[in-house]
């Protein structure tokens, strides 16, 4: 056998040439992920801002046993036969997914949001919906894509798979601005494109960690009307931050014009692979009839990935189940440690830095109300080089703003992520990250 | 809530305009299968040989659990720790797969193919792997896509979805010919055009249930090689069939010209979603650096869905580990049982349209040794209208060719799948379709 995998190596010597994801060989944002997991890897005793994965500290290996059997006792309740529950968790499933009507229940309890199961499409996590609403959607060159940025790596790296031109829209320190979008829109029009689109994470966004008011959400959601734009809602942080949530864009969306794009990495478990998409507006066919967006993106799901597994939809299903739909009460735990993390990170950073130190230094950092992401402005321009000399000489590593920027800025910023660290960590980390936030701006 | 839900639908007038695919809103493959789905419900006595599902007789409630099980114990076995079997549970997993090893184990046990675990990317079904493939591959406009026709419609919809041009090889009635796959290739080229790959199922194909010879299989990696093209090569149906299978293109594949695309629905279970490529190509990056195939489609995945679920890959992966890796013998008692089904199906069609009856009426159907389809010309045109009657006036349910036709052609054949029939359904159905078929035939 091994004799024929050199064989086989000796006459491999063919170049195969591939379609470059707008330079998918030195693409930026996975030359990043790729460098990060180096030197988190080459120094292990650096305390790491970097990942964004949630805590697992509440887990439990038998939870996603019960949480599938309690699905397919559910199944039973409802009349299904020993046969009819086999078929669900073996066989090939409904495209649009086995557990709409569980989502949609599950969006009334929890959301305010009350749309029919038809409109929702179970999808391989938000990114899969991501890709399915794009392709639904990018119809041609002159279609835009804006998003807020610094943005979430996932909606650039659809737009990059299908070719879709994507236009930044920066965020102010304090979040989303109206006033930006609305200009963004008029030169892409006035450039003879038609934004089509606009991406944003309202709640405790990656990786900025801003939230946006309820000013600014009523003016977006005017914007999309008044300019025949969508507004794509991706919010994976929210039922897992502390505090009272402000309504989804969708609960507010009286003219349709809101894709809400569902995880449920953050709120089950990331390994499950289930988001969702709510797609409920009109789509009109050749002959006239009408149906939902969420049609179209199931057809074309039929192409990405036929349908989204059984078993993890079953569990998914089987933990919404036991939290009577209520996700923000099956993870109060989980926001409230997120929240303190937070406060923590928040309370020791003033003590290493405090006020008058980095107002002198120019170091500023915001205050967000979630617990996964925070932003800090530095007074040095950051890259790949910066961050070694921290992992290796400081022993802390966190992730380049650059890497959120689809264009160009974000040179000085860094993200910190606090979702998976100890308050001992969290104590040490950010003593560290002073330390060489000192030492780089004392060589300006 | 419902007095939101009546406000929002009587605002929501917004026709959306979409991206067609290719013409999505009446997609002739979509509307077969819309179609079909609609004259199985409506005529639910009907006999039907439409579906190519896997025959659920074997399935258990409690095997999944079993599965996923003897996996997590497999990883204590091998020195996990409790915190890293949550974690691989639970947490985001490594894009490319968590069980490419275990993967890469079971291509040596039952497949004589041995390919490092680097060049295994584990997908979200055999689709996902053809879309990342396509992606991969297909740099320009210029760029064809070969296919065996008739062909699986997985394929043609993952090229419709990237807009990859595709251009049907007409396969012959005893299967693949190497001199029709020649002369596409050349006239291509001469078109100025360049056939980056060919798509072929080797053996059992679907639709046609014919498997290639090992002359024919010769002559493939040859062309391959002589015209710089891959062979894209989709198995799923060889390890649930009976007798001996012929050696996988991969494992011949001295030239590395093979891109293998697995699944384990057909062997595991379907709602798994979990398949694979093994994609041990090399590909040199701007810089000269050499790398695998198998890096670039995991770069690519990270934008489609990220990783494969993992509890569907737990589940899989308890499935093979329990049978030493091989499929074969986990599939036995399946592949017998299909089989049968073949054999029977064959044995009432000769009884119902003895030789010298359907010689005199034009009818002709090929003898597959698999167990899952087989084709049948007809001197009728076959479309949806005629399918209805079909189901309505006779009760018998089947395939029309022309779906899985991505050229013209088609008109007269029909596919018959038999995996999910009992004998007892098979006599009757087979009985069914020839007073179908005689009754349509005295009509010309």
């Amino acid at each position: 056998m091994s004799g024929t995998t050199v064989e086989t190596q000796a006459r491999s010597r063919v170049q195969l040439e591939i379609k470059e994801l707008h330079g998918s060989l030195s693409d930026p944002v996975l030359d990043t992920m790729n460098f990060l997991n180096e030197v988190t890897h080459r120094y292990p005793d650096a305390i790491s801002f970097a990942p964004g994965r949630p805590y697992d500290g509440f887990f439990d290996t038998e939870q996603v046993f019960t949480h599938v059997r309690r699905y397919l006792g559910h199944l039973a309740e409802q009349g299904s036969s020993e046969r009819d529950i086999r078929t669900a968790l073996y066989q090939y499933g409904p495209t649009a997914g086995l557990i709409r009507g569980i989502i949609a229940d599950s969006l009334r309890a929890d959301e305010d949001t009350d749309v029919p199961a038809e409109s929702i499409v179970v999808t391989v996590g938000a990114q899969e919906a991501m890709l399915l609403v794009l392709r639904a959607l990018f119809a041609g060159p002159d279609d835009v894509l804006l998003v807020s940025s610094p943005c979430y790596v996932g909606i650039t790296g659809a737009a990059r798979l299908l070719d879709v031109a994507v236009r930044p829209v920066e965020e102010r320190e304090d979040g989303f601005n109206a006033a930006d979008l609305e200009a963004a829109v008029l030169a892409e029009q006035a450039s003879g494109r038609r934004p089509r689109a606009f991406y944003v994470v309202p709640d405790h966004s990656n990786p900025s960690g801003n939230t946006m008011g309820p000013q600014a959400r009523k003016e977006l959601l005017e914007l999309a009307e008044r300019y025949d734009f969508l507004v794509l809602e991706d919010s994976p942080y929210r039922l897992v931050s502390p505090g009272v949530p402000q309504p989804t864009l969708k609960s507010q969306d009286r003219a349709r014009r809101v894709v809400h794009l569902g995880s449920y990495s953050k709120t089950v478990f990331p390994g499950a692979r289930v988001g969702f998409v709510v797609a409920d507006q009109c789509v009109l066919n050749a002959v006239g009839e009408e149906h939902l967006l969420a049609d179209e993106l199931a057809k074309i799901k039929s192409m990405v990935t036929v349908n989204t597994s059984s078993l993890s939809q079953a569990a998914v299903a089987g933990a919404l189940l036991g939290a009577r739909g209520r996700l923000s009460e099956l993870n109060a735990e989980a926001a409230a440690y997120y929240g303190n993390a937070m406060r923590e990170t928040l309370r020791q950073l003033d003590i290493q830095l405090p006020a008058a130190r980095r107002e002198a230094l120019g170091v500023r950092w915001n205050k967000p109300t979630g617990g996964f992401f925070l932003t800090m402005r530095v007074p040095f321009r950051v890259d790949n080089t910066v961050l070694t000399t921290s992992a290796q000489d400081f022993g802390v590593i966190w992730t380049p703003m650059t890497h959120f920027c689809p264009g160009t800025g974000g040179h000085h910023g860094i993200r910190l992520s606090i979702s998976y660290l100890t308050p001992d960590e969290i104590e040490e980390g950010t003593a560290r990250l002073a330390r060489f936030v000192e030492a780089r701006s004392g060589l300006l």
